[in-house]
């Protein structure tokens, strides 16, 4: 059970993890291990207690788990009064209602979910939306490893929608474009007006860029993600700021600021 | 003379171009005559009068003139309560003072200097600044064309020193940094801390590519410039807006707010 | 009527160009009239006499026209023994043929017919057919001004099929993809099992990206032509070639050795 | 003991590997045992019988060991009449020497000496070397990991004298530089006249970029390497090559046409 008041500063946080043999969980419990200022206490997966981590006196639970069980997780971790951060995907509009609904009836608790634990990829997507209404064009390319199922990327199709919204606002109309004879898809996919190309070839891993222009000029914000550690530095922002932070937080976004 | 309170919001801003036959001057002449919302009513360079501005009923002067004349320019727009834009170079903290000084006694004025006029140069050293403090690595590579006299640019250096102080307000250390055998210049120009790259090709025009990375991602944000009227949208952005900000705004970056 | 032997090495070459007041053609004629060794000695457009060229002492002429008037003025030259160096576009293999057969009766004349005179756009096509064969994954990305008609461009549809050629010949199937979910487009347009995707955007000029992956690596090749003075090299190098190449050369490669 | 003759095509060559416990010893017994034209018949370290190797049949032995015991282990394998595919650093023009000396007398025997087995990385120097004389400009930015100790990078100092090379057999002066205010290594270092830059940050593994630059264009070969694994296929090629090609052979290129 937290209480902020009797530890001293200095005190590392009492971490467990759920979903701690799965690819995330297992960087999360090594990320975990290696900062001065957290402790791990609880790995947990399939077929473990979750009491384990209340037991082991856990004061945030990151969980990396699967969408079937996230919500029981939550409900649990809310209930014992503990914050959490989740990595778990699936969070639909109604899930996060639900959740704000626990949270109300337990004020000190503090629980942040995100898509995208990748500070790179966050502030790529904020520069992306504040630089979108001063450039006429703009493109998305996202390059990825070839085993990937979807084309585009979640994160460039949440990239587009950000920018189409800020070129919205900002009364910009169409961006440029000509083109007459096409061969079929050479100008890619269109996500709210904005093309969007997803590149696929061995040797990469996770890869976007934005490239804005306008006269004489062009502005190019990339993102190169080349290992799954590279969401750690997120979580741990996030296991550091969460019990700050009562309520529901959505993205990584509020904690960079 | 200016009175925004007669003018209809849809009536065009008259303005004026001193040293209307330099390189940019030339390119503002053509991008205010270009404009739907601006007027060109005085084109001004070495051995014109002033006055043919204000008779000519200018309500902004914008100035690319040199170092030696443009105090005087300023003084006499201040004096006629004409707002200015300013893209000549050399200023010090001491010339900005005075202008302040100018501008105190005249509250409808507007006066905005600028060091560089091209949006998305002053977004990269935004977007710089805000992510500085979130990587652990920072190096900047700026690319010019052989015939620049300076190295690093005037823009790359600005960018290291914002990195810095935004490093330096976040508590980051040095960048990690293991060389020990270093060919003379590899590694490139330190200033204050950040190291600086910079390239010179036949072919380059005025390029800067700002370079973040901590574990397993890098962000990178590149600014390209291929021509002297990327500074023009700037330029118009000031135009418009220098009236409604009556004093002394340096620099692009409150305007893009 | 050219004859190499009664000239000393260090006489200028006499020039002269066809479709002089186009584009192309003032960037031909200020390119030849900078060289120190050629002496540009006709500038012929639409209304002036071709035998202006002969009379003047043309030696090569370059030829920047159209297509409905290049291979009269192909036939002109080749008659009057004058080398040519042609960019005119429109050469269709049946062309091709003709100018051959014309060529066969004159043994000592020369004729550079080349789509691209851009030294850097035909290396980048050289390296992607040779880098082609010991890479799994290849795609390519054009980024163009977006004013631009066809997508993709020329360049990469050329490219493109180099490298299918190339893949083939050495044995490769089809590039790994495991894409199953695709927002129509996202993946681009297929061009003899290559994808290429087409960028368009203000601020651009005309790029090429070609991306080469393997397991842990890729190699990239990318060509930025910013300005169509960067044809002027590759038309000199022509012209200087031309002489000593009888009969008819087809692209720039085989000049570039 | 190596009979060709006896073999079907489909025969899986038999493969030792001499350093099998170092990281790139286990990296090259994971490929050779995931080739399937290929059989690893020894995994030899520290402590164990070379004999170990030619009691398995092995007809290549792959070398990754250190510059102390690699000279014995090659005498070995030629003694043996065993071809060697060699990975190991350290080898002098003495030490090449020596080796053609033992190959003499085995005239059977081939053996490939490579300081790097990444194809990406051998066609990056091997178009660099080519484009070299077409273009005024060059300069090698190469980026690395920040727990590199030397910079620039062996295999930037490499292209830079390759380049420096090209240059000067086709008569190229000094690249266009005029830069005359500097701050100390803002432009890097000076390989044979070529500026090679050194960039260092988290986040980055191996990656180089040769930028090449004429009157309005540019073209750039950039290598990016991001795991070790990516010189196995470079070990692969040289482990099917090698026994058809009797002597001594240094470098991946004469392999890669």
């Amino acid at each position: 059970m937290t209480d902020e008041q009797e530890k001293s500063p200095a005190e590392p946080i009492r971490v467990g993890v759920l979903g701690a043999r799965g690819r995330m969980g297992m960087e999360v419990c090594k990320a975990v291990d290696a900062a001065s200022d957290m402790d791990l206490v609880a790995m947990i997966d399939q077929g473990d207690w979750l009491f384990n981590a209340s037991d082991a006196g856990a004061e945030v639970i990151v969980d990396f788990t699967t969408p079937d069980v996230v919500m029981d997780n939550l409900h649990w971790c809310i209930d014992q009064g503990i914050s959490a951060v989740v990595g778990t995907t699936g969070f639909t509009e109604q899930r996060l209602e639900r959740v704000r609904g626990w949270l109300d009836r337990k004020p000190g608790v503090g629980v942040v979910i995100a898509p995208n634990f990748g500070i790179g990829a966050v502030l790529m997507m904020q520069f992306a939306a504040r630089a979108a209404r001063h450039f006429e064009s703009v493109e998305i390319i996202e390059l990825h490893h070839p085993r990937k199922l979807d084309a585009p990327s979640g994160t460039a199709t949440h990239t587009a929608r950000l920018i189409a919204a800020a070129r919205a606002e900002a009364g910009l109309g169409p961006v440029p474009d000509a083109t007459k004879d096409e061969v079929p898809g050479a100008r890619g996919a269109e996500i709210d007006g904005v093309r969007v190309h997803a590149v696929r070839a061995a040797g990469l891993v996770a890869h976007q860029e934005v490239l804005f222009g306008t006269t004489g000029e062009t502005l190019t914000i990339r993102h190169d993600s080349l290992d799954r550690a590279s969401f750690m530095p997120g979580v741990l922002l996030a296991v550091r700021a969460v019990r700050n932070r009562p309520g529901l937080t959505v993205g990584l976004d509020a904690l960079l600021d």
